[in-house]
């Protein structure tokens, strides 16, 4: 339940709302209520499930519910986004996943008022750009009007790219911890509604090395860090001049306030990668070449639990889930 | 978009509402948008759709949105029933395609309102008994809170209980058109919010019979039965007197408005199904003793397109998507 804290800016949560202690409680909660059973081999509390399908694939399922002001607000962003961001954070989860995605299932609540409206032809006009572009097929859903705001809950199904399913529950000590773009003023420049789903990319690094551990970044790289350390029983400590601030992050603004909208702005939608030291060097010498996504190392995974934050002048310090702490 | 005419009753439609000329339009522009390709074998217009599993398998995927104010009413109903009804509707689709639920994916926006109190709590209560009994895993979902009414979104994943789905487009002329249970009142009595999804009598006769289509009755029989026949290409004649009509429509009431009931009152979630008039007094025999669901023989499939029904006077009149129209 959302308790205040972050709620200036919209909030994406798979869920409810951070701070992180409540949500994880409350995941906990329900991942204890509801443990998976065959054929579900991965139930809640990854980006996504993961069934074991009679005949040995593995089908995996996201899915993610939009609301008109939380996710957006209708009376700035065109059907086309709402559309397309619906679909998009789907994506998001399933190359968090490491799979390609197969099938999307549309459900829309749509306000009375919009029935006259070319509302709905916009609105699909979006999802149908998006689903095109990365070659899934909407294949169901369920389309309702109501006297309540508009809302949009996307459920998507992906099959692995490689053998397996990628787990955020898999870092280990030594990993070293690696964002596959930059970070921070998304919501500020709209990109939340624009952004690509880093598919080709989670496709290019799943096949080429062995990833511990993965997840996207959709409320901010401090609370998903420690979401993906708790998952796994691990700790981090990031190096603050390692993370990479995206342009949208006004460059006016002081040091401390860019490095916090780095770790704390969220919906930045790129992937947060648990990698073997090994094969660091590698890829990052792969995304040179390619000259097509800047990945970063900024951090390790250690033993001890929690996260933490080396600032320029060697100071550790604890990385609360809602980002920087700036003393002065 | 909802077009009036049904709205006096809560519906509950699978796209958009009724009337079905609008419904079936709107489907058919979604299914022309979002074309099925593989892995999807089956997509927009069936009580689900079908994904082929490399290996060889089918996953079975339904959704359905329940909303506040339009499919329960929450000044009166219990939450664990709003719970309840949000997974059985699926399990009703899933039974529909004569396919074992697997996984359930529960998406949720809850108004702020609710924070402080146990709704939340009810609500899962409601998910995971009905889940129990079913045996399917709650394994995943998003859960939010925001100023809009409460609604929640299910998704859920099956596989055949024998070798393949079945599907509403496959009846073929000279079928007998059967239902498994009696209909009518299902609103009025609330039993919209405590049936039983006809999982066991699916399994059954599908296991015993090559059943040609088969789908749930949500939104009345007349309306479902039209979608069937478009869906297969063929048409249908119903003998009324046939026509099984539940307890919960009151014995005070006309002939003519029992029947209308039982074809437009909605919500039964029994069965429909299109069955080899070789296999009908089998069927029948079956149900007999086991004395566990009544099935019924309320008509035959015919060539020429369109719904008809006969009167008791041997009238056949034809039959509207929103029932039976009376004239006397």
């Amino acid at each position: 339940v959302q308790t205040g804290g972050i709620s200036a800016r919209i909030i994406n949560s798979s869920i409810m709302e951070p701070l992180l202690s409540t949500e994880l409680e409350f995941t906990r909660q329900l991942a204890q209520q509801f443990p998976a059973h065959p054929p579900v081999a991965v139930g809640i509390g990854d980006d996504g499930a993961v069934l074991r399908n009679f005949g040995g694939s593995d089908t995996v399922v996201v899915t993610d519910m939009l609301l008109d002001g939380v996710h957006f607000d209708l009376t700035r962003t065109p059907p086309e986004l709402a559309g397309r961001k619906a679909i998009a954070v789907n994506l998001s989860d399933l190359a968090a996943m490491a799979c390609r995605p197969t099938a999307a299932f549309v459900s829309i609540a749509a306000p009375k008022s919009v029935e006259s409206e070319p509302f709905l032809a916009q609105l699909y006009d979006g999802i149908r750009s998006v689903a095109d572009e990365f070659d899934v097929s909407v294949a169901g859903g369920d389309t309702n009007s109501w006297d309540g705001p508009f809302a949009i809950n996307v459920c998507m199904t992906g099959t692995p790219f490689h053998e397996h399913a990628i787990l955020r529950s898999g870092a280990q000590p030594g990993d070293s911890l690696v964002v596959t773009g930059p970070l921070g003023g998304s919501l500020q420049s709209r990109r939340h509604l624009t952004f690509d789903p880093r598919l080709r990319v989670a496709e290019l690094l799943s096949g080429k090395f062995l990833i511990h551990a993965m997840m996207d970044l959709s409320d901010g790289l401090a609370l998903d860090l420690n979401r993906m350390m708790e998952s796994s029983g691990t700790g981090a400590v990031l190096t603050a001049a390692e993370i990479p601030i995206h342009p949208d992050v006004p460059t006016s603004l002081p040091a401390p306030d860019r490095l916090q909208a780095a770790l704390g702005d969220g919906e930045d939608f790129e992937l947060l990668l648990a990698l073997s030291p090994d094969d660091v060097q590698q890829a990052v010498d792969l995304a040179d070449d390619e000259h097509e996504f800047p990945i970063a190392v900024i951090g390790t995974v250690v033993e001890s639990v929690g996260c933490r934050i080396k600032d320029e002048a060697g100071i550790i310090r604890d990385l609360a889930a809602t980002g920087w702490q700036h003393f002065g």
